[in-house]
């Protein structure tokens, strides 16, 4: 079998125990191991910290934009391949597999293209000179500059790519060096990437390293200038924001966590209206999509009394068009889960929902073998049922909750998912916009509207796009990520420099 | 004995139980009792956010600034009681007590004169509008809007004014009500201003609570939609960063914690020059201005070898020149700590320093009664004497470093200090200045630039101003006030909005 290698210390490190078994969750078939027990992880940090930060400071922007460049080619070359192994150990079907991979190459194009416009400084002036004194011998003037230390990204297993990319892409732009450690359960596709940008030599030493298997004591050697990235549960975010390194010794961390994403369809749009097609579409995508393994999918869909039983005859209708099985055959629309953990979490979580909400649409007819589920569209009689709203069931799962068609009351249970990633609002009318924008905005991330005009050309609300903001407050975890060049500001210093401008010009 | 109330709920809640003392830290005599049992924390936090919160988010931010324009004229207003209070409450000279409280008033007003270049609006644009579709039918923008929680400031003891003012200044105008809590040692100063606010009206009811005395379970009653701001102790940094409503429910929280400064003085500035002048007035204003008690204040002094004789000589002189004693009496220059506690950790923290280190300056005969402690310079054999850079001592102390003259040493030197809020350089030569910005600007939040051309209007670099970044990295706490409008992103969610631009422009 196959076991996985890291790449630290500019160097690939055999596999070593205690391993974990990646697997096929088609099929449960095993296909490698990995183990990350012959890592000095310490070493590994200082050898990222000292060989590859100063490689980095030292280029420019448009040079850093060059490497996210060919990282990004280097990922087109091998689509296929990649394409292959998403499908074989992540449960994806082609067109997931494909979200995944592109998403990586479109993210780490998007900021070759921002690096590009930055172009030949190493320093970002932040605002406008600010005169402080009587007479303009006396300035202020603010700019950011890369952190000294390491950025760590702890990953998802959902989005073995494009998690690995987008992170990857802000931080080496910022000018930090990067040690990624993606979910050990579909590391493969990360694994397969890193094996490819080393071979293409893309990159400067120590500039990106890949930790495949535990964590070890990575994390326990991070200081001040260092930077922890982290994508998951909010109980392993919890894990580590209570560590020393960041309670004690100020490592900056941000967070990507559980969110219960909610999309609200306005009053005004009518069965049949281009406006409710979108609608059904982003629903039926969201729930089936990476088998509803999306942290931005749908998970409550508020909707207008008036309209509910019409909402939930088209997604069953829709939802039973839907082939579950293994993504490597043809016509198979959703796979399963990724591993055999959120098999069993997912299952719990679809029960306790059941227990509290009517299902509309469930089928228990799926493959035996394997870590399947069927999607499960539930309806809450109370639109604030608290398992609704409380409780993120990471798999194909949405709930319809009925509201009054009041703006205020869809924001109100909006906001009982207590922060999140996104939000969708279907609607054409300005007026609900304008009622409901200003209430949801402190709630989320992003707003998605969905329109009429729009529609030909939307890419859904589950889709991240690296000029947008992602990351939200609360149970979200309050982080931002991407957002162009807002996601920089996390791996750079912002320094205010004070005095005679014409001297601290000559640094700019 | 005066007792102090609290102001929270929209009424004054009297002291009780457990109490503390306040007192004269010149004569140990006991000024006041302040106690917090009687508050009902949760309440109050609801009072905030459910009253405060709607009134301040429906008026503009030029409406905002005017209440910040109100509160530092209150303060105008009864300046000299304040004064009063604080030489006695805090140990201040008169220059001292100006500084602290001058600078709450000039704060807020410089956050009224942002408030009305902001103008009538109530949600902040942040960037440009994004094309993200084909055609201009699907675009992206940010936007800035106030969380819709509360902001709890925990505030040090040396600037009980300043604190409260500049924490509030910048919530309040971002849309946030605040509840304040003073150190409460310190807290009489706080106390006065709140009972000046109330009694003029300046405030809309929630918007600004104070509690004077203990936290009680103040802490554990914050969500996602919350902001914690500390500045203290990075002891007390580290508990607050391990509660639950922190690491479990993403409570945004900034931290202002230990600083060890330094000055850096450039081989260039030679014994007479005017940018030697600013040199030795800076650090000895920093190390007797406010009993040292100063967040930004210089500690440790990186000095060419070459002058460093001279140096000591310099500071010594100016140093015997300030007269040490209870600050209500005529000439003088100094006054004590602010606390049993403080007057306890500066003496154990001047003995390890001491014992590691020659005692340039250090005059043991101070007043008996009273926190009081002379002013000590000392100077390290090896610049990179541990305790010198790891154990920051919160008094009139300050240690000198000598190094080569060369920029990469100092800038080595002052990286040992592991992140601070301010580091000062003194130099007229371009080319040391543009070799030794570079590998400073990550070590700190601020860099102050000292020479010739700026020196008639220097403030120094211990003078916080609004418009610039107050925070720094590492051990500092990695976070940032002020900074004009960058201080209200604390305060803001920043939220993508992604679809039609016609639609979603009617909420801009």
């Amino acid at each position: 079998m196959e076991t996985l290698a890291s790449y630290v210390g500019g160097a690939w490190v055999p596999c070593a125990g205690p391993t974990a078994t990646l697997v096929n969750p088609a099929t449960e078939e095993p296909l490698a191991e990995a183990g990350s027990g012959a890592i000095d992880f310490s070493a590994a940090l200082a050898f990222a910290r000292d060989t590859g930060g100063p490689r980095l400071r030292q280029m420019t922007f448009a040079e850093r934009g060059a490497i996210l460049a060919a990282m990004a080619k280097v990922i087109h070359d091998h689509r296929d391949p990649l394409i292959a192994l998403a499908i074989a150990n992540g449960g994806n079907t082609r067109k997931d597999a494909k979200f995944d991979i592109d998403g990586a190459a479109a993210t780490l194009a998007a900021y070759a293209d921002l690096g590009r416009s930055l172009g030949d400084c190493r320093i970002l002036p932040d605002g406008d000179e600010i005169k402080l004194g009587r007479t303009s011998r006396l300035s202020g003037r603010h700019v950011r500059v890369p952190r000294r230390g390491v950025a760590v990204h702890v990953n998802a297993f959902n989005f073995p790519a494009w998690g690995l990319c987008e992170k990857a892409a802000v931080a080496l732009l910022a000018g930090m060096p990067v040690v990624s450690k993606p979910a050990t359960a579909t590391a493969l596709v990360a694994h397969r990437m890193m094996t490819r940008f080393v071979a293409a030599e893309v990159l400067p030493a120590g500039a990106l390293s890949l930790v495949c298997g535990g964590p070890g004591d990575l994390l326990e050697h991070l200081g001040g200038q260092d930077v922890l990235a982290f994508t998951g549960s909010s109980t392993t975010a919890e894990t580590l924001r209570s560590l020393a390194c960041v309670t004690a010794r100020s490592v900056h961390i941000n967070v990507e966590a559980d969110s219960l994403n909610a999309a609200v369809l306005g009053p005004d749009v009518l069965p049949g209206t281009e406006t409710w097609h979108l609608f059904v579409t982003d629903v039926v995508r969201d729930m089936t999509q990476k088998a509803g393994q999306k942290c931005t999918a749908i998970r409550r869909v508020v909707i207008p009394e008036a309209v509910a039983d019409e909402v939930a005859a088209a997604l069953a209708e829709r939802l039973a068009q839907v082939t579950v099985g293994d993504p490597a055959k043809d016509g198979v629309g959703m796979g399963p889960l990724s591993s055999a953990a959120q098999h069993r979490d997912v299952k719990e979580g679809i029960a306790r929902l059941c227990a509290d909400t009517t299902t509309v649409f469930g089928d228990a007819t799926v493959p035996e073998a394997g870590y399947f589920v069927s999607p499960v569209l539930a309806r809450a009689a109370d639109p604030r049922t608290p398992v609704v709203h409380d409780r993120e069931v990471f798999g194909p799962v949405a709930t319809l909750c009925p509201y009054s068609g009041d703006a205020a009351e869809a924001a109100a249970i909006v906001a009982l998912g207590q922060g999140g990633l996104v939000v969708s609002v279907y609607s054409d009318q300005r007026d609900f916009i304008a009622a409901v924008l200003p209430e949801l905005c402190p709630q989320t991330g992003r707003i998605y509207l969905g329109s009429a005009k729009m529609a030909a050309q939307s890419p859904g609300p589950g889709t991240v796009l690296p000029q947008l903001i992602h990351g939200g407050p609360g149970r979200a975890g309050g982080g931002e990520e991407l957002g162009g060049a807002f996601g920089l500001a996390l791996y750079q210093q912002r320094t205010a420099l004070q005095g005679d401008p014409s001297l601290f010009s000559i640094f700019l």
